[in-house]
């Protein structure tokens, strides 16, 4: 689109510069042309991005904090145990309390960035940084949520084939807040995919 | 860079065609500059795309063949059961089959869209189709990858503190094929977040 729209703009300056050579500020003026929105497209979309960073920082940490909270304990026991359910039981919601609060804070420490390429909407630099950084974000978003949401099912439904019997009945509060972690995780994901469009579209035009 | 490159080479062919407008073919000639690598970078990347898409067509296929026909049945039986496990008891398993023969599926059909790429290195459309569809596929991946990884985890080791007994000890081959299968899902991802850099890269080039 690009390619197309510079050959057949030069193609007017050259026409125009020959049909009426004396007119100096003709081709100036069509010399602007080829960059469609200079500054306020680009800016626009830092701002978008700006906004859903925040927003993925909140369901990012949100989610950390959930998984990394929820924790039951029975109100019923016996002489020798206690009954208590928390994320650490699980390996998989161990990972993803780490891997939200490594995308969260990978998130906050982006900001900056986020606001360079607001201010200068024109450079690469930061653009590809957050672009391949926010793609590595993205991945562990989505391999840590995928994995504690197959736990979840788990925790709900259990396995009969493997033996495997559910838990959610008699550790219900830890279940909720586990599956609310695992919605939250799932939001950041799309944000962040959204995050790697835009750095896409806005790299295009830089 | 692409915009100060317009700029400037755009006064190249006015200047030209007001100091000598008798010359018709001058314009023609510098209206493919503002491209500065104009097909070589693009072409190879494009190449260097299909490759790679061919790589992942095969880890891809390679991980839902190796999933898909896992199964093992013990050599000993009883009077009413046999022991038989297959990647339809875990419906995770389940899931990874259909979500990489699904990847698998959509890196065949790009292929006519990486090689209208490799052939029209500037076609800004088919890269951004293929940079999207790129990134759903690779979310895909990893998502299924990651709930495999974690229920292949949970096969060997168990979980002594929701009482779930691992079976590999009883079905080893079918961990081992389940295993390998995972592996394969992560090649994939790889190699998808590796594409999806490289349409980045192209589509600034475009």
């Amino acid at each position: 689109m690009m390619k197309r729209g510079d050959y057949t703009t030069i193609d007017v300056p050259e026409s125009a510069a020959r049909s009426s050579s004396s007119k100096e500020k003709a081709p100036a003026m069509v010399a602007a042309a080829p960059v469609p929105r200079p500054t306020g497209w680009n800016k626009g979309l830092a701002i978008f991005d700006l906004i859903l960073r925040i927003s993925a920082i909140v369901a990012a940490l949100a989610a950390a904090a959930s998984m990394g909270t929820s924790e039951e304990t029975l109100p019923f026991f016996t002489q020798f145990f206690q009954f208590q359910a928390g994320y650490d039981d699980i390996p998989t919601f161990q990972f993803f309390v780490i891997a939200m609060a490594i995308v969260g804070g990978y998130l906050v420490l982006s900001l900056p960035f986020s606001i360079v390429c607001m201010v200068r909407p024109h450079a690469a630099g930061p653009r590809l940084l957050l672009l391949i950084s926010d793609l590595v974000a993205l991945t562990l978003t989505t391999a840590a949520g995928a994995a504690a949401a197959a736990m979840s099912y788990l925790a709900h439904n259990g396995n009969p084939n493997a033996n495997w019997l559910p838990f959610c009945q008699q550790f219900g509060d830890f279940c909720q807040k586990a599956t609310g972690a695992v919605v939250g995780s799932f939001i950041a994901a799309v944000l962040l995919s959204v995050m790697v469009l835009i750095s896409t579209v806005a790299l295009r035009r830089v």
